[in-house]
């Protein structure tokens, strides 16, 4: 029997945690073996989270061989980590689905297994979802233990550390494992990833004990030349921690670090970890994409990745679809508007990649900052800068700018400052699912006031609205869609677009189709193809969610009986309900037929884009249906 | 002259930071005195946040000398210890306006004053604002200085440990004041607050090197008798830390402590400081409240303060209006249901008196969480009680859940776990302002799918959504007023209203008025008023935002001509959008006159409930004149 064929039996035997711990050493390493070829084999023909997976593999067999998963509880924090989890409890004989329509998700969901505790998609939860489990544990008087996983990167988010502090202050017995592989998505930033990437080691423990006897002997009273002690004390200060110190500081108690490709040593400290009563910290380096060499020498890329050869590591080609993405258009020309303006500076947190950054910080690297996974920071930050005159360009996801939405509405709006905000991402994002659709941003940002919010149609038109955003003075919000558009020419010279200026596409009696962003095409679609069975509909590009081009929705409605307006965003207070505020506010409803399309009111799952967008009835076909059904032919 | 004499002569010598430049070590000693009894003066008459402001009197004045704040750039955190700065820039002749319409805000605020460098009120953004002044600086090529002043509660939120955590990484240039009083409003919660009122001090020192002996000889290595180590190296590990540790680990020099109302020895400090070119942070130490004995002895009540009577700290009592606050009657009504219900658990964000869940923490000790400054942590922390069948109730102000959009979507309702969410402060809370406004939580929360939304009439009404609340299985949220309701006796055993159910309090044929909340009772004012005018006005409390009572809405909708919809939360996306969504989806609208009164899409600013709730014309007088105006009387 080969070593592979051995592999193949082990996974197929195994349904549940029990399962696992009856394994001994030499088979839980053929099992990651296998764990590690079944993860590659999977996404490099759907695409997925490839290279954090791989680097969990052993540390998640040493977490099953040391706990019983049927009552302690784990977290994953972000989740894109848990494929090896997700194939060790009953779901390796449907992992052909990952985040497919109807298939298994790419993150841990409470829904899909009883073994997934707790729901994850966002980063940094882990720590305070798991200290609410063991609140919960030893309020009912039971005594499991309570993991959370959490990547180094997650670490850098605010969340995590609330977490850790007052996990630490309560101190109840759970355990945070980091998983340190000195990155998040890219790169780490921020003053702790240097600080946690110095590893512990033997001789530095005796360089600790040497530079605190400096210390002591250098300290002098306040008064003294400050400038010359801080100065000494603090050069010996920085070489003087470790992370256990920063760890021990939140009174947790720090075990590590350890060889996190190790199955048998982490086995042996999680075993022991469990006798502690009382938070630990277990502090295991990993290598991003272990095993698997494309992945381990360009762990950004296959962070999550589309389909690719599995022997090379080369993306897999589609035919056609040659259009650049969005985020590159966005990229491109936030650099053209950089290069004019010196004012202009770029913030993303910890995606130059996914926001298309990448590029402005080659080309101006000294306006190019990375704030890592801290949202929240980042748009308060681009406040400060902005207060001083600057023009930060905060290059964000839609689901991910969620987090920022008090200190847009306290540390921007308000103060009426020159932030833009690009939201890609927004809609439907297909794969990654209800964790990480753009469905609500135009809820959640255009009842905020001094705000101007836009959506593009098209890559021209993205350009367009940049232009302009940056020509505007205040707070400006743009948002387009994960993935192509429809391949529009961008003018070398955007023109700025009037505030509040919509376009009319077509004119025809029948009805008034109000629209815009990615659903500008799909009406366009709909229209003529419907104009050749006799039914002539008016297609209106609004532009603009905040301020409604109202003069001319006026004069549009005014002509029209019927009127449908079609989003791709939350129906609850989305743009259809702005629309409807404005008519409804200037009675021009009076004897209409208004019908809305959009998102329901409900967490739309992972599939494709388009199977989604068909699915809630948004695409060419639900657009045919629903003016036809409107004017009754 | 009289000390007293002096000092007045001081203060209206001083328009701006260089005339506090230009005073001597005496006269310095002698306006903090002058600022410390303006300050005990003005908020006796009018309240305001005392504590903090008497507590960075000498802070204030150190840096004021230290700095110049004409070029220099200062980041208040919170904003409520700004008094002193205010009255040292040009507006001790306007302080007797604090908090009042039209007056100078409670909080620094950048249109009041070019020295308000940046506006502030929520917690935490100081370090985040700072750091971008710091690269704005920077990539001008200019070289003044920027502080920020956050205080120790400050610290605990996400929000701060991002902003130092990218500050340091960066490396820029700045200045953190860490103003250490062991508190937040309340006493100060979670691992850090322990560890950062350890104060360094010689002997530490030499405990810190002899610490690190024990520890070298101890390290066995990995393997060992782990328990044993870590017991031995954890213990000896904790009482090695110094703040100052903490904040080298984040890279930034630390300085300190130094006494925080000793105004030479922190000037001299500050001056040090101004040397380094790299982040540093001052860790001074005061005390809330400082100077005024009633206030150092109840710094908690004394936090933000009513009218009292500047001898004896004691309140000054109002005539009549003694009923209990909602915040009360929601406090003894949760521990009610506690008593009753073992798997509830409350969850206060700092704020055990601001919620009224102090009781909740004398009654059901074990029960009771104070997380600290952390909404993002509140809301997933319970999230995680929640997924082991816990009821966790988060008590919160509407203005600080927008911290936690983001978790609420992504942790609890995407989850469709069982947490309760209780926010005062919806609507418009008066004195404290723009920023602290509880405007748009209608907005912010009806569009997250799976969440029951309602808000009370009055006090009776508002335990019966608690009853209500606990009895549903899934996310509920329950907004409420600030200040006291009408006087409704609270029913020994409040019944559980139906989900989406309203209620008809009088019907006429003239208008259907349609409201919830705090507006309902004007309403029946306005109507009742009116229908001596001989206008009569259907007026229904739907209660529910989310779901609608969408059958009752149907019929009184299809017996009245005009329709007028009353909510104390902003107009865009709010209670009055989700109705009209409902009558356009269902043809409901066809020929009716429909009017929203709420909230403008623009920010309100100070002043007492009953002039904001007049001035948007939300009260009685703005519903007749609403009514008399739709129905043409």
């Amino acid at each position: 029997m080969s070593n592979m064929e051995e592999s193949r039996e082990l996974l197929s035997g195994i349904q549940c945690p029990s399962d696992v711990r009856a394994l001994d050493s030499k088979q839980l390493q053929a099992l990651a073996e296998e764990l590690r070829q079944t993860i590659i084999r999977q996404v490099s023909g759907s695409g997925g989270h490839l290279a954090p997976s791989l680097g969990v593999v052993e540390l998640t067999l040493a977490l099953y061989k040391a706990y019983d998963f049927e009552q302690d509880k784990i977290v994953w924090d972000v989740g894109h980590q848990a494929y090896a989890h997700k194939l060790l409890t009953g779901r390796a004989d449907r992992f052909s689905s990952l985040r497919q329509l109807d298939g298994i998700s790419g993150f841990p969901r409470m829904a899909e297994s009883e073994y997934d505790h707790f729901g994850v998609g966002h980063s940094s939860t882990s720590i305070s979802a798991a200290l609410g489990m063991a609140t919960a544990r030893d309020l009912a008087g039971e005594d499991h233990d309570v993991v959370a996983v959490i990547g180094d990167g997650s670490m850098t988010a605010g969340l995590a550390f609330e977490g850790l502090n007052q996990a630490g202050g309560m101190g109840r017995k759970m355990v945070v494992v980091l998983n340190d592989n000195e990155m998040s998505i890219s790169k780490n930033v921020g003053a702790l990833s240097s600080f946690l990437s110095r590893k512990l080691s033997a001789p530095l423990l005796q360089r600790l004990k040497d530079d605190v006897e400096n210390w002591v002997a250098n300290v002098p009273g306040i008064g003294g030349d400050l400038a010359t002690y801080v100065k000494r004390s603090g050069d010996s200060l920085k070489s003087f921690f470790t992370p256990g110190m920063l760890f021990e500081a939140f009174q947790f108690t720090y075990v590590g670090p350890i060889d996190g490709h190790n199955i048998d040593e982490m086995t042996k400290v999680f075993e022991q970890v469990r006798r502690i009563n009382k938070p630990v910290l277990v502090h295991v380096l990993t290598k991003k994409g272990k095993g698997y060499e494309p992945a381990e020498n360009n762990p950004t890329y296959f962070h999550g990745v589309g389909r690719f050869e599995p022997e090379t590591g080369l993306a897999r080609k589609f035919p056609g679809a040659a259009y650049p993405s969005y985020t590159e258009i966005f990229g491109n020309m936030l650099c053209r508007i950089a290069d004019r303006d010196e004012k202009v500076v770029a913030i993303t947190a910890a995606m130059p990649e996914g926001t298309g950054t990448s590029c402005f910080r080659e080309q101006h690297p000294e306006r190019f900052v990375d704030v890592g996974i801290c949202e929240q920071h980042a748009v308060t930050y681009a406040a400060g800068l902005a207060s001083q005159g600057f023009k930060p360009a905060v290059a964000i996801y839609s689901t991910f700018l969620q987090r920022s939405y008090d200190q847009v509405i306290h540390d921007v709006c308000l103060q009426n400052l020159n932030v833009k905000l690009f939201l890609d991402r927004g809609g439907l994002v297909g794969e990654d699912g209800a964790t990480h659709h753009g469905a609500f941003d135009m809820s959640y940002l255009r009842h905020i006031p001094n705000l101007v919010f836009m959506a593009p149609k098209d890559e021209a038109e993205l350009a367009r609205m940049m232009v302009t955003a940056f020509e505007l003075d205040g707070p400006v919000a743009v948002r387009y869609p994960r993935g192509t558009g429809v391949g529009a020419d961008v003018d070398p010279e955007p023109e700025v677009i009037p505030v509040g200026q919509g376009e009319t596409l077509r004119t025809g009696r029948d009805a008034l189709v109000i629209t815009l962003g990615s659903r500008v095409y799909p009406c366009m679609e709909a229209a003529l193809e419907l104009a050749e069975e006799g039914l002539e509909a008016t297609v209106f590009n609004a532009r603009f969610i905040k301020p409604l081009p109202e003069e001319m929705l006026r004069e549009l409605v005014a002509d029209h009986d019927s009127v449908l307006i079609v989003e791709e965003n939350a129906l609850p207070g989305g743009f259809g309900s702005a629309v409807l505020e404005f008519l409804s506010d200037n009675a021009l409803l009076g004897g209409r037929t208004v019908r809305r399309l959009g998102l329901p009111d409900a967490f739309v799952e992972h599939g494709t884009q388009k199977q989604l967008r068909s699915f809630v009835g948004i695409d060419k076909q639900g657009i045919k249906n629903a003016l036809k059904e409107m004017v009754g032919s």
